[in-house]
């Protein structure tokens, strides 16, 4: 691990005035199935591909934050968006045609993390009116390029993770109203030496460990301080990693732990062994679920860790280990 | 084309305090060969792979970057980087060991410029104490992703542009000594219509006429008020299409007007059809031969606009065109 400290920055203007969801079959039939914007129950809507299906949600999932917030892309300054796909297409095609000035971010599963940073950021500082961040995944499009044509009909491994078919959205502008970007910590490539690429979860825990360390000391804070400290889709595998790693620290964060990979399935019934991931994971259980109890004061103060498998099919075949990275954002009601 | 506007963002606190460049063996033999620090004869270093050999000039770049500035990686506060690679494996393989807080980016070749504006807005607000903004591209790994392995022997359209193998970095901090990040202008994706995989300039042409002509009104200024309008790769075919576009609004930039692309080899003598691409050669142009003129004052006033056509193999494969973004940069010797 790191000694490097680096930044934790503080936001006084950066509110998420708006979000949208958009979710696919097996997420339907999920706990929080009732709880996004849109459900699409073929997982393809209007496209011809998986990869426009994947575009078609972030389109989507952006709309229904827009239309909450009274906005028409000609309103909007700046979207941070990235997905798992190469040159993340799902981004780059599914929000073309809004013609909103463009940031294209790669983070793997955490990139709703990394734009909800960067573009309270750049609201914070008044660059910008609004900026938004987009980010998506989809399991049809994931499994074909990172791991096995569908067709294939591989069998899965019990470390597996489910790539969750969905869109996240969140629109950030200065405004009193919750929920409020608080604080906010960027991650550090660490690298567990993990090469087993169905083993995600491994791959981030040092990662998620090394950002939420140092979050709470640039914030003089415990997990106790939080209703929750949220990750992306560490899974099963990777959550108890996470637990490990803070015990050698004599820190006990399970009871505040909330993974959105463990909780977007319902794993006694869906067959999604070690949990949900992809981008999309996380950013639907923020902008579907978690934004919400935050805007309602059920949340005060929660610590969104969103973490990335930096996986590359050409980096494993080549023997390679998977880098992780984890990106903290503190969201409060006050 | 849009009709949404964008911000250009001001800075009054962001300077390029350090750069650093490292080309490899085609580069080396172009007119700039003795402006980069490091070239690397074999394209390969010490790596095994061409993707690790990417990443190896990755962190090389950084490393004559952070050297100059006489900063460590413990020093570094923050790095924006990404590259062509699927999953952008240049950056996170090449900058792990450094272990500096990470934002991965992806822009096509348009990353540079991408990582100098959100590196500069990042410090310019106080955020962190400096950033930097690092890519790279190789043209054997860029064949093999894109197009076909280079084993194969493939004969290239006369179209086909020249993947550069080169890195560059900038380190930019609060300073009093130029060059000067004075303001930007981030792209829209613009979608030209264009599916032919080998001919990118024509992809790119009409999101740098839309990025150009934003910066221009928002600044209030004209072709002739900056000493070069500098694009990143549009190549011989993609320069034209620009200048075409230009004289519809009845402005000629044609003398203002340099491109990196045409710039890196000499086309009498290599056989780089086009001219040369990839997120390496603006990068590296820039790192090696253009801020060095800002710094010492012959340039007072440059445009730097780096291009990028998001190009996947998978959406071109399926019949898609290739959208194209492209930022402004303008950075200044006062």
């Amino acid at each position: 691990m790191s000694v490097c400290e680096g930044k934790t920055f503080r936001y006084s203007n950066a509110s998420i005035i708006s979000y949208g969801s958009v979710a696919g079959s097996v997420e339907s039939e999920g706990p929080f199935g009732d709880e996004f914007d849109e459900i699409i129950k073929d997982n393809k809507g209007s496209a011809q591909t998986w990869e426009q299906a994947e575009a078609l949600f972030q389109q989507k999932a952006l709309k229904h934050a827009m239309d909450k917030a009274n906005l028409v892309p000609e309103k909007m300054d700046l979207v941070f968006a990235g997905d798992l796909l190469n040159q993340c297409i799902g981004s780059s095609c599914g929000l073309k045609d809004y013609y909103i000035p463009f940031f294209g971010i790669f983070g793997a599963c955490s990139t709703f993390a990394e734009g909800l940073i960067l573009a309270g950021a750049m609201v914070n500082a008044g660059y910008v009116d609004n900026a938004a961040a987009v980010t998506s995944s989809h399991y049809s499009s994931a499994e074909r390029q990172f791991r096995f044509p569908l067709n294939y009909g591989g069998v899965r491994t019990p470390t597996a993770q489910w790539t969750a078919t969905a869109a996240g959205a969140a629109i950030i502008s200065a405004s009193q109203k919750p929920p409020f970007i608080k604080a906010a910590t960027v991650g550090k490539i660490e690298d567990m030496g993990i090469t087993d690429a169905n083993n995600m979860g491994a791959a981030m825990s040092g990662a998620a460990y090394d950002t939420i360390s140092r979050h709470l000391k640039h914030m003089s804070s415990h997990p106790e301080d939080y209703d929750a400290i949220i990750t992306g889709d560490l899974g099963e595998v990777g959550s108890n990693m996470l637990y490990e790693l803070f015990k050698r620290d004599g820190i006990s964060i399970e009871q505040h732990h909330k993974d959105c990979g463990l909780m977007i399935y319902d794993r006694e019934k869906q067959d999604v062994h070690a949990g949900g991931s992809g981008c999309g994971c996380s950013a639907s259980m923020m902008c579907g679920h978690f934004l919400k109890h935050v805007e309602n004061g059920d949340l005060k103060r929660i610590l969104y860790v969103a973490t990335g498998a930096l996986m590359s099919p050409t980096i494993v075949q080549q023997g390679e280990s998977i880098p992780g990275v984890a990106h903290a954002v503190e969201i409060t009601y006050k």
